[in-house]
């Protein structure tokens, strides 16, 4: 856990960075970091009493190490994020950067409900080695989260960020899609360098692309289920839960797509929807973290109220990979 | 308007096709007809007192007899086909007939509520003239419409039609996703040839190609928004509305993907798809067929209770266009 | 079924309708009909062959004429009117209207996709001896229906309606509540009547009630479930298809309802809503067919595509019934 | 804000909670608190920078303490607890029973995304001095939160937790209905008193009454638009934000019901509908906030990324107000 001293620090540093707005970011106009890739969103591994277990994360990260990612997804959505404490987030981060190599970029979901509380978390995360931030829209108000509230929200945070920020939208959590307009408006801010997508509608995935094609604005595909259709609108990579037990194919997916080996793609993506659906949707993170014991990686128990897959629910998930040919 | 000479034609007919089953389709088993290709799901003009204007729709099909479409819908959603009677249906599927070229498909919508009056409608199309016929999942009911249900509605369709039929999932309209499984049970049956997805889900539409594969099951794009995206997936073609008034340029996406120029492909997508959505989500018929005034079609009037647009809404509909640079 | 003598006569009736339209309801103008009480949605009897069983009809009318009911609702969603052809229809009010008393109203269901065909229904069961006709909203282009839409579509009804008009929102099935701006707008025209809704929100309801309390507008709850709430807020009675099997039940709650004794009513309002869910939301009609069988009445088959309930779905309606000593 | 020392001394508690779970409320058992009356969800006062306004909030509850509230809830949805940190949401709670007489309830909304967390915040908000905690169901997983989750999630908090517990299902923010079953279950629970229920499905409510009669469980409205129809079916109060701005009015309401006076209970319920859904689901907190202003009472800024309301929000709000008489 982190001590008082680095909280200290960390709010020393949110202080300079609120001070310092125009020197911020400001100084880095124009370099935007290059995101594109593919990512796994790692899971937390917890212990049997549901602590995190920051050896068996360190395990994972070594083996996922193998495959050509572009970096790591830390805290998003399949990390548990919401059931971890500040410190854990942190924490979490601190350690995925010491074990990654320098070329992975690592990617921090630093979301909170509030834009104050997301401003700090967003700077706590630079300071443990965060990359980027990404930056899930607040939810729990979402029937007042329209264009001009999210518009103002980010602006916030990308304002006082001192790394680059990637919008992130999830409707099947947060019950709200982050409008295409408020999209436009945000990618035009020199600290927003992209959106990953999870809500799977490729037409809205292609006129983001399309209306943002001045600003060098990145679209990264939440899900592995639509990564290709994703590709042949113009997304340049995605965060796909599948590649923490799939990796080396979503790579190989990826390539086949950049080097337009297209029929190869659709007959790899077809094989690939529904895992992906199996260890998103249908079976959520307890069906994830259940393959991920089935591929040598540590799954391990998810924190309560998530629970335990059936063994109705089990044998159903192994299907939806035999039946793909991957187990 | 058909007189009570046809309909009676039209019940014998019907009666002929129920009393010889196993001879019908089963003759042809095998010959799937090929659908591959775009469709303008054509509209319904009507005069100023809300009549058929048969005159009108000739001329409109003369005029969209110049792009190389695969065929025409009739009675699609754009067709107002709940609008029209009985008669009416007929009768502007017999009008399209006798107006299109021999090797033009005529894909006629002739589903209704019941199972009784969808196959009688089903034998009725196919007697004026209908190739295949285009069967909408019904809807009023959608809250009992589960797997078994549709699944036993769609094979008693099929039993008795003497021509192909394609399903019709339009979730914008019925409330109702054809459920993947019975989409893969239907694609079994010899005279179910593929269907009109017009959810815009393309890993639905990705899985369907890939659970089908083995029935040489067509799956058709339901709007242009994303035609590109089914391409890359594995549809082979599409109904999109958005043809009634570009149909080069639809026809144009469809050769560059058929021909895996995807980057062309992606760019001229990306200006179809706000076109798209202004004709069909956002601003609906009333919006297509003010569009198709202005690019030389008769739009015209829709029948009540749909309205025609406002003064705001035609100028956003107008900026639709002109934004990317169609107007 | 009705001849072509019928139709024409119907022609007649709506053309004169159409050409007196100052002279019509307007000279009826203050005298509305009091629709209070309560109404069972009376089912359509099928044959086993799919026929239109107007013996049952007679039978089971008889059967509920014992209890004091206001009227009956012929083909609200219960009906399944969107599987009657229009010659079924009229013959299934005619039918109704010869068993009746005079006393008993007779509200017939006349809504059609189109604002011509609405009018059409509405001045033939108007002819065949309907006291008030209840419109249900359009729905397959719900996504264009707003207040302006319906008021036009409603206002055209009314105008044009030999008999009065009772609106009707049934959100289960057509995907759309009527706006309660446009229910206070349409509650001052002096044909429109009251509403019937379905949708349960008792909120909306008291509003309709409080926002309609200058023009003598009556609010019908559309289902038992929310039958004393809805009086509770103002609401004078409710179409319910539970009455089609405990009519002398729901005929009690009213009585307690409008005698103030509340307490008794509660008690018999809780033990009437699982029963009622059973035949409504949660098995439909086959639920309240198969239910209807087991209290002595003919229920029968539904039109495909509905089906009958499956053996488990049979027992969890039983279960219902029984656990609230009602069998 | 809380130093070091308490939130050890916190932990302490918690840590003899966990080790005497036998001996805790089971002691207490068929002691069930009795919670019927009626309560505003106070809010939670900002100064211009964005600091909690522990003035303010004294304030507010003295010129509240005025009314024959039952009680206070702390910490619903209307209190922004989302935005506060751990450290706040105590203090606040703090605050509020110094201000409190002894014989006010304190409902402590205590509800976090993990069972853990909402253990440990519960357990925290009794050592503050709720009277009850009142436990939002968690929400970023939905998707996940079957009622065996929930059941799972709710047991552990009331064994664990020194107060009794309210259930709190809020679908409007959560996107997620605590289901009948689950909560039916619950009930039989020693340490879970009651729910309370924002979603204004009174068919529901009155379903759980009815489920829950051997429990001697309790049922709060959770909002004013409802209220009398929730005390018609067997509701016992309710949690009503409007409370926070027409306090009298919500009392008297109460009585009115509590007195059988039903048909003074309309009117005045029926007046109550508008202001209410301005100041929840219209205009939400920011609606509330700056109705607070115009009573009387401190409303002030909320957190980002709430936003003030526009000119024309506040007009249409103040309309809301004035079109039934209350300003």
């Amino acid at each position: 856990m982190l001590g008082p001293r680095v909280w200290s620090s960390v709010r020393q540093g949110l202080s300079r960075a609120l001070s310092s707005t125009v020197g911020g970011w400001a100084s880095g106009e124009g370099r935007k970091v290059d995101i594109s890739g593919v990512y796994p969103p790692v899971t937390t591994p917890f212990t049997a009493t549901a602590e995190v277990d920051y050896g068996k994360l360190e395990e994972n990260l070594h083996k996922l190490g193998t495959f050509p990612f572009r970096g790591f997804v830390v805290q998003g959505s399949n990390g548990e994020f919401p059931f971890l404490t500040s410190s854990e987030r942190l924490e979490v981060v601190t350690r995925v950067r010491q074990a990654l190599p320098r070329d992975k970029l690592l990617l921090a979901g630093s979301g909170c409900e509030s834009t104050q509380a997301t401003v700090e978390m967003t700077v706590s995360m630079a300071q443990v080695g965060a990359d980027a931030a990404m930056v899930v829209t607040p939810c729990y108000y979402h029937g007042r989260m329209n264009s001009a509230a999210l518009i103002h929200h980010y602006t916030k945070v990308a304002d006082l960020s001192p790394i680059p920020v990637v919008l992130y939208s999830v409707p099947a959590n947060t019950g709200l899609d982050l409008p295409v307009d408020a999209v436009v408006t945000l990618s035009q801010h020199p600290n927003i360098v992209g959106i990953k997508d999870s809500g799977g509608d490729v037409t809205r995935i292609g006129l983001i692309v399309h209306k943002t094609r001045r600003q060098d604005f990145q679209v990264l595909a939440g899900s592995a289920g639509f990564l290709l259709a994703s590709y042949a609108v113009g997304a340049v990579g995605g965060v796909c839960a599948l590649a923490n037990v799939l990796g080396a194919q979503v790579c190989q997916l990826e390539r086949l797509c950049l080097t337009g080996q297209w029929e190869d793609a659709q007959k790899l993506q077809h094989r690939l929807i529904e895992p992906n659906t199996a260890v998103t949707r249908r079976f959520g993170i307890p069906g994830l973290k259940k393959t991920m014991d089935w591929f040598g990686y540590y799954g391990g128990p998810c924190r309560a109220p998530l629970r335990e897959l059936s063994a109705d629910q089990e044998e159903a998930l192994r299907l939806d990979f035999t039946s793909n040919g991957w187990l």
